[in-house]
């Protein structure tokens, strides 16, 4: 098989990694919007191509753009480039007809509609993607944890809402530090498996009768812990909400209840850069491969 | 609410402490076929009736029967009673508008014509008393592994093929005894989730390539280890099969190969009948509880 | 027996969580040195007498000081009072019989002659403080990794030098979230312990003959990774040196060579004051009980 | 260096996975006493002489008996030789030049006079030796119990008496597998230390005013189950004792006051053999090194 070119269209730190693992794995890079970036410090330079010339995203394969959305201007993240980066008209004309890897599809094709039949992966929207995700994210709420909270994980009673993904991941990591884990689900065969991995179990419904932990980790994407929960939640507990904006927590009504709260969002991308950068060139190779 | 009474009509030691644990919740309970067993010595005798005077089975609200399927001769299986245990035709027309749990529920049906309208629960079946089991069954596959195996599991070489319930548990059990554990699985979800807790992950069609394993624990219920897959196989290894009649493995292949084989069956009723006793009463009050 | 009062002369936030919970244990508590810290906050603000006013120590039965010696000046550190906190002559002869709890105690002795006959306990250096700091200072450690490592801790190869009390807390804290750890000792017995918790070990003058580990722990007090080490070390490696001053990196030649290191230093009092506090607290308590 | 000839004399299955280890290091192995073992079957078997002819003794650099101590007609145990065998005058003669591994010295040396110079090693005795052993006298331990408990480890009540070698792993195994786990010690940070490594804490004292655990493991060579504490135990405690005879319970008391008990002796060596002959020979070959 010939070796594949892949651009990468924006994207911060991440995506620098997510290019050694492509470059590494025998591809092609061309990445695009890294001008503040010292090519020569990298351990793989010589097998990426950064430019901003876009007439060479015509010798791309397929296009990976950054999971976050376009913005109102039309523009791409790209916080290692010294200029916004624009996903202009012209640009949206060359990669049309290509493989697009990128995150809110939707927002994508609105914001340029010529991309509206072409064919887009929304890449952090995979099961794999997701579950390979849920390593460093637990990490990085371990070690929020750490930093944040006064005692130690070691002996703590903490509360992990839910059981997906993070969850389960989550749960284990603070099991095996030796704190006192408790998660939530509502399922019955959630929970059963909740108390076969050693862990106690409780219904998330049980959560708005009071809970008294030294740390809750929120990964349920909807209103958990409203102001009726948090009045009837331990005063000096910390809550950590991994769920996405708008998370699980009324924060507004935390502060006025002198809780602390922590919203921990892209926890892979800011503890473990490298780690997420491999695992999105990891679901995009698997996507390449099983396509073809 | 009132207590409910129950009846347990035959099964082995699990059963009795099965019927320990409803009598502990406030049931009433009766059992029948138990009468080689000297209730002076159970720790709940004075909560337990043992009887085989089958008109008091009138008074009960429901009746739990073993999970084996009823013999050829109409017998439950009993092997705590002197005599075999005929669920005759009395005794359906007794029971056959009450609640009933059983496994096997369409042989019951079959030989027991009167139940077929009957509302029977196939508790073996159900989603939660198979999760509840893993755990059983994980430590009894890593007794027999112990106890079988020459060398420790702390370092051995060990294959779980299949990631559900049980494979899920007892690959985290060996996992902590230090046993260098790889999983096999279908699903990339699943091979991502094996990676996710600290396993090395492959696919379940790789096995037939050949593998190099100290041990081998098959959950699969399907032929995994035929012929041409067992000479490919370390003939040092130790298989252990915990997948119910006829299991994974070609045992008359493995027995002219030298590869030394175990059928380890109904794990947790043997190496954990207290255990086994009291997920199939939580089951059986979750069951009742719910649908009241 | 009557409540003791102990007074704590200084110290930062870990005495004030040593002093809520000596106040939870029965004691009056006076503390001195605090006078930015608003007791209405606290927690237990009703059991702790927070007071600059020297003339109380004659109360006391005990005093603890922080770990830290004197300065030059003779002064406590006290980073939560307006000014600085003299132990002055006055001072020194009010608590000269008393029994004194504090660290570095030949600089006390020497700044503060008068205490040359006192009943001085340098509780730091205790066998039972050092253990019980294991726990708050490994999972320091564990934070540190997380924020400044790039990859996930989950995969990556960690070496842990030295297998003393925090050498073999972290090596099992490190194990259980799924690192690859090898740990280096001297004795026979302590890399056949090694070996029994399931890490890789080696010698410790194995070290020198170059290491290639993601992550490197340093607990050694004296130089380990000196330059001509650190030149066989793998460049992209991140050294966390756990050692108290001077440590056992030569920083100045990890820089030469672009190795990044961090000298994580009073890990449990910065990331975990709470604990860090009530183990100052369990140490003199258990000293006080076992003197009566 | 030239390649040693290693003579073992006597022993049981252990022996001849440690002479296999002995020779894959390179040394050649004489064999006596193993005349019922079918060498075809040994995957060694070209590289072990099997034979009983001593006159081939002469032949060895060092000679290695099994740990249990001569009987009193001056037999070596030999359980896979049709016949006893011997350490009579003539092979005393021949060996009393060389390296001798034997435990037990000073029945040895009793027992056969013309021993009483030579330079013999109680292998038994090193701490290496005790250290390695631990894992699989663990693992024993928790095959034992996993056999021998009516219940799942996964949230029994477990006490592991004593924190040494054995204690260590064991309830780290334990733990790992979700037991609920308390160890008993009697020095300060030995209590630290199990506290450290997630489990609950008690001074070994303690045990005689009672204790309700489900599993009792003792590992102290002392009678701590005496009568009076058997009487203030759970009753329907199992007790594994793993100290070496007589034991640490009072095994008539315990059985008229109906508590199981299980004297399990020598485990490594019945459910793991492998392991157990592979660290004999660890042990000596670190011997040998290291004297060279």
């Amino acid at each position: 098989m010939e070796a594949k070119t892949i651009a990468i269209f924006g994207g911060d730190k991440r995506f620098l990694f997510c290019g050694g693992s492509l470059a590494q794995a025998g591809c092609n890079v061309l990445m695009f919007g890294f001008d503040q970036f010292k090519t020569t410090e990298h351990p793989l330079k010589e097998k990426l191509t950064l430019t901003n010339d876009c007439d060479l995203l015509t010798k791309a394969d397929c296009v990976i753009l950054p999971p976050q959305p376009i913005d109102a201007d039309g523009c791409v993240a790209a916080p290692l480039n010294s200029k916004p980066l624009h996903l202009n008209q012209k640009i949206a004309e060359i990669i049309k007809n290509k493989k697009i890897f990128a995150g809110f599809e939707y927002v994508l094709k609105e914001h340029v509609p010529q991309l509206a039949q072409s064919d887009i992966t929304d890449y952090p929207a995979l099961e794999e993607f997701a579950v390979l995700n849920a390593v460093p994210s637990a990490e990085g709420a371990i070690g929020v944890a750490i930093e944040n909270f006064e005692g130690t994980l070691h002996g703590a009673k903490c509360l992990v809402c839910g059981y997906g993904r993070i969850g389960k991941v989550l749960a284990a990591d603070l099991s095996s530090l030796h704190a006192k884990v408790t998660v939530s689900a509502r399922k019955p065969t959630d929970l059963a498996l909740i108390t076969a991995f050693g862990h106690t179990a409780i219904e998330t419904s049980a959560i708005a009768n009071g809970c008294d932990y030294d740390i809750i980790f929120n990964t349920i994407p909807r209103l958990i812990f409203d102001e009726r929960t948090l009045k009837k939640t331990n005063p000096a507990a910390l809550i950590i909400d991994l769920a996405s904006k708008p998370g699980g927590v009324d924060f507004k009504a935390a502060r006025k209840l002198n809780i602390d709260t922590i919203h921990a969002l892209s926890l892979p991308g800011k503890t473990a850069p490298r780690a997420a950068g491999e695992i999105i060139a990891t679901t995009i190779l698997n996507c390449l491969n099983t396509q073809i």
